[in-house]
């Protein structure tokens, strides 16, 4: 696991005056500094932000140079307004890293529906621009830039040996509220030295996504914004990874330790969270019915609230699964908390429940093993549960 | 509007052991003197209680005598011994009312997971059999003794004038907490000394929970024990009432009123909740579209924290639309908040923030009326808000 900025790249974050605390930094620049592929997926939610328009307007593209990023305000439910703002915003990037503007990507997160402050928003990108660089605290800079209600910044990232020499993965997200993605996500940059073709990197970014950002939720409501950029732009030398390759291969594999390294980090700082519940159903008859399950199972408040009490409650998880909408057999259900049989062919089980609730105050990880009798088919999911604190945030987070 | 025992039912509610506090009556008896028809709606959770196996066997019937009921131990997930269980309840309340084993019915709410204590069952029973009787104060313990984390009873009744004379609908209902009904509801009996045919009766009652009990949610975790009865004697005299008569239809009318009103009275009870949320969506092609849209915003977190926070948060209403998984024209959306315009085809108007959030700290009562332009179906949902209560209530709950 090694965390660098890939080669070619530059990066920033400044405080741009978005935010009224000074030290809260709230515009990022990413730069290629040559054209990479440049793909994304989004948020399924028919209304979304104007960033979201614009990206996918651009998107896939083999010659992206950089992605503009601001926090604090969402540019979403914001009309033709917030469109002609998303664009200028990305004209404004583009200028300051020298490129075209078609070559410039825009994300915003925040508060839906108020207008991007276009004089910040212009000052702060000539400020980023300014600062672009390659060094880890660039990078963590960068990464605080698109935080909002976020506990710390999201950085993930790996080195990948392939037959021509390495290349590297470099991953930036923020999300900790309004997460439910549903074939997307919350925001997240990932930037690569290698070379794909748009199509190889749409599929790979794709396949990343659907075991990684659309296997978390907090609170289940899926944001206007979700985005998650993949920018490869060949530094590292060698040509593009091709289909079927053992390179790509194992590309893949890297790019989906970053995403689910930083989808799990999303989870895990999830508004006012004291667990990181990772919940893992097997024995299904395909990958949709083993998510759907552990996915209503990750929604459950009350599965939530038995996770933040400590409490081993097999009863509000084994009832969830039931209302998942998949058709299964509840006489073969095995349920193991932390790793302790509580429920085995659908009937519950003698067990200490002192020591699991122990084990469930010892961590902030709690793991969730439930297996079906209807085939080989398994899914992972990530949430976090749910606590007065989250109440706080969000009925105080005014408009 | 009059609550009042119908013709021919006797009721009670006793403190029988099951909860340590004497003070909470927790067994419940309801019978009808002659021969009632019964008929049940049922959770949808592939997981369920023995009493709904129990249930689902005997009803619909033409010969219904009681109805036996217990709170603390919802006896779910209990396995063989817990049908024993539940079949020895309910040949015990039939012994108890002088009828035949299949003329009883079973409720049980509660722990899910544990087995019902027999012994204080079987004392309860006859303790409540001696005290069968029709005063109101018989109907609210018997109403008391189905209350799990209820903080109030629920009882609702219409008289209804029909062309032979008067008929009485009353129903007693719980729940609280574990309110996502599905095609079924949490526990509720309701009596009629109407004369109704089983078919009939099935109609009525589902046509009735479709529009009351299937539209409320609190925490959106579907039940494993949900489950409305309707009990209809004909000691109001007269025939049965005939399909497609003005009776009927008078008598459904009031069916849904009685059912509206206890569906509300769970809702506003909701764990924890400081609000009663009332969405109204209309605008759509269909019916299901409509409740689909109000029910994703009834289930968001988000939508629920604003509520309790008091602010109009519209971009959490608007976005949550946006992802319940019906098409729709996101330019024709409008938006009212306790009937205050807050977006207008698509886009957000100035109002004034204060005077609405002041409207929302000044009653308990919330209305979201959003309209779409898609058609003239329209749906109603109720829930209630979520309070770091919620949290404490559940957090602490332990098994």
């Amino acid at each position: 696991m090694s965390i660098r900025v890939p080669e070619g790249f530059l990066v920033a974050g400044v405080h741009s005056r978005i935010k009224r605390d000074p030290q809260k930094l709230d515009l990022s620049l990413v730069m290629s500094e040559r054209d990479a592929t440049g793909v994304g997926v989004f948020t399924q939610n028919l209304v979304v932000g104007a960033p979201v328009v614009v990206n996918r307007r651009r998107t896939p593209s083999p010659r992206i140079r950089c992605v503009v990023i601001n926090s604090g305000v969402a540019n979403a439910c914001t009309g033709e307004r917030g469109l002609r703002d998303a664009e200028q915003m990305a004209r404004l990037a583009a200028a300051a890293c020298a490129a075209e503007e078609d070559q410039a990507l825009v994300l915003s997160t925040g508060v839906i529906g108020e207008f991007l402050p276009m004089e910040k928003i212009e000052q702060g990108i000539m400020a980023a621009a300014v600062k672009l660089g390659r060094s880890a605290a660039a990078l963590t800079s960068a990464a605080r830039g698109m935080m909002t209600t976020d506990q710390g910044h999201k950085v993930a990232g790996r080195t990948v040996r392939l037959s021509g020499g390495e290349v590297q993965i470099t991953g930036i997200a923020k999300g900790a509220g309004m997460i439910g993605p549903n074939m997307a996500t919350m925001l997240a940059v990932l930037m690569t030295d290698a070379a794909l073709e748009p199509d190889v990197a749409q599929a790979a970014l794709r396949a990343a996504a659907d075991e990684s950002f659309n296997c978390i939720s907090v609170d289940g409501h899926t944001s206007t914004s979700d985005t998650v950029l993949l920018l490869a732009n060949g530094a590292a030398g060698g040509g593009p990874l091709a289909a079927g390759s053992d390179d790509l291969d194992r590309f893949l594999a890297a790019l989906m330790e970053v995403c689910v390294e930083l989808a799990k980090a999303v989870a895990a700082d999830g508004e006012g969270a004291s667990h990181l519940i990772t919940i893992e159903v097997g024995g299904c008859a395909d990958r949709a019915s083993a998510l759907q399950i552990a996915r209503t199972i990750a929604n459950s408040p009350l599965v939530k609230t038995a996770v933040t009490g400590c409490d081993p409650n097999w009863g509000r998880i084994i009832s969830a699964a039931g209302y998942a909408g998949v058709p299964f057999d509840p006489a073969a259900m095995n349920l193991r908390l932390n790793g302790t049989l509580l429920y085995e062919d659908g009937a519950p089980v003698e067990f200490d429940a002192e020591a699991v609730s122990r084990s469930m105050r010892e961590s902030r990880d709690t793991l969730v093993e439930l297996s079906l009798g209807e085939g080989k088919a398994a899914a992972r999911f990530w949430t976090s549960d749910l606590t007065a604190e989250y109440i706080r945030i969000n009925a105080d987070y005014h408009t």
